[in-house]
């Protein structure tokens, strides 16, 4: 049986195994510190499309069909997509999925939706209800500034405390066998967020509003699975950026957890701050789901690291509830890795 | 075990039950003629707030409010809440149930979502995942005509294909257990729809968008368990409206089932057209989760109905989407209800 553990935890009896993957970043994020670790970079922000959010469509199209390429599947194979992005009513999604013709739950979590894809489609998979299923995300420099702040043409300036959203996107299949040759992953339990709201208002500071959201989740999951940060290799979150790091850091501090010297996060990881001039780091649905498949899904099947704690941070705006005043909510939701 | 069927349908084995839910409507919802049958019926379309957007989220917390009382539980006994509303970044859900401070899947389905909703909530309670899940979906005439269409003010004219959002929410618990007195209702099945897009461009008429995908799911539900229309009492889509209806009944009759003498649309239920002036008839996420736990349950419980197939329809456009002209696609989640 799978266990219910504390208040937000599962440990699978049944894990899921990560067949495969692919990711397929921008070419900024083709120019960081990764650029040798994503499957495809492409050049034409536009991905041959004539807008933003087409644009962002066809780059989850082409990470979804990548995926299949390498893992030796085709849609068929799959059972249902999880998968959601950043743009109102997911658009990206709706119409970069839509092709592939697989029953689609559509999911949304702001940047926090790669914890949440990977939560649901491995409940899917432990519950018996899936063979294999997909879980994918996305966001696009372009269509995120058009969404959420200035049109690019404005060329407005950003606060040091401002993120970088990342074009990118990644595709994970999950299944409930092994695959037939190779290391492997597997996803051995989750810790599903609620909502955190301590009342940050700045939304060029995401990292500050996401900051309790991550260390939420953290804390119950370090409960929850009565684990010390020491038991896993690397406590890794999605898109705190510097700001936020630091935030996380202290506030896990007073509660006992030191992360400092295991933790990393996506969105410092993915550029390189002092040369690429984002700031307070990437950010996006892609930059988690970029950094799984470039980098950690890597570490972990050779070995390198045993157990990670992944978890993808969101914070829950809209530009109607930002101008109309509302803080800046944030949500946590923790994916345990673990080499197989 | 639980049975995956065909391409898109799973048979629960554990079914999960749906122990208490509670509904809360607008004015005019409770001037139609289920103006009976509501728990409750808000004649403030601003729900106490200062904007559409903060209705909806008090609309939607006074609603879960509503349904844990009248189950006799409290927020603590919910493992997770699977929710989502029409709203860009889905705000009317992150700020209406943060106070519930519970593990929260974000789902975005258009008004397709309480199908997503209970199919997901299903999943978490019969895979073990969960003894008590919250499935909650919303909408508000306000803050969807803002959003989607034109500001009130501006009093634009609107064609009689078009359908009026319903402001309302339900909220579903669903347990591992029957309730301990009463009759119950059981979720045995579930059919989860793939996008369709059949090419039309015209938002003012989303019935007509939304018929192919009820149609597949209709039809797949029929093919997955061997069915045919006379093994469920009634055939419940969303909100279809009139004109979908039609489109619907005549789809499936050309693929060799007739459902003319069982199919309802909670569009076309939940307002009386002719003299409530709302066109083809109501629309949103509100719609069907005010019906289904208006009426829909309640004709269950009583065992007027054994079994129904309940397929929430959803049309998966943005306002972006459209003016970049974009078709209008669409995806039905269908849910099968059995009197227990």
């Amino acid at each position: 049986m799978n266990q219910i553990l504390g208040e937000q935890s599962i440990a699978f009896e049944q894990s899921s195994y990560i067949i495969g993957d692919a990711c397929i970043a921008g070419e900024k994020e083709g120019q960081g510190p990764y650029k040798n670790e994503f499957d495809k970079i492409e050049t034409d922000p536009y991905f041959g499309q004539d807008s933003w959010e087409e644009a962002e469509s066809q780059l989850q199209l082409q990470t979804a069909a990548l995926a299949l390429e390498k893992t030796g599947l085709t849609s068929r194979d799959i059972r249902y997509i999880f998968a959601g992005d950043l743009l109102g009513q997911n658009i990206a999604t709706s119409f970069g999925l839509m092709d592939l013709n697989r029953p689609l739950f559509g999911l949304y979590g702001a940047c926090s939706t790669l914890g949440e894809s990977l939560s649901l489609g491995s409940m899917a998979i432990s519950g018996g209800f899936a063979d294999k299923v997909m879980c994918l995300t996305s966001s696009h420099f372009g269509s995120a500034e058009k969404q959420f702040r200035f049109p690019l043409e404005y060329g407005n300036q950003r606060p040091l405390s401002a993120t970088w959203t990342v074009t990118g996107s990644g595709a994970f299949i999950l299944s409930s066998e092994p695959p037939r040759a190779g290391a492997s992953v597997r996803i051995t339990g989750i810790t599903t967020g609620a909502i955190t709201d301590y009342g940050i208002t700045d939304s060029m500071n995401m990292g500050a509003a996401m900051a309790p959201a991550a260390c939420d989740t953290i804390f119950k999951n370090l409960q929850d699975f009565s684990r010390m940060p020491e038991d896993y290799d690397k406590i890794i979150t999605g898109d705190l950026g510097s700001i936020g790091q630091e935030i996380l850091i202290k506030l896990l501090r007073d509660k006992g957890y030191d992360i400092s010297d295991r933790h990393l996060d996506c969105g410092i990881e993915i550029f390189d701050a002092d040369t690429q001039d984002t700031h307070a780091g990437g950010s996006g649905c892609g930059c988690s789901a970029c950094m799984l498949s470039a980098h950690i899904l890597k570490q972990l099947r050779a070995g390198v690291w045993k157990r990670v704690l992944l978890v993808p941070t969101g914070a829950l705006l809209s530009t109607v509830s930002f101008n109309e005043g509302q803080s800046v909510p944030g949500i946590a939701h923790g994916v345990v890795l673990e080499s197989a």
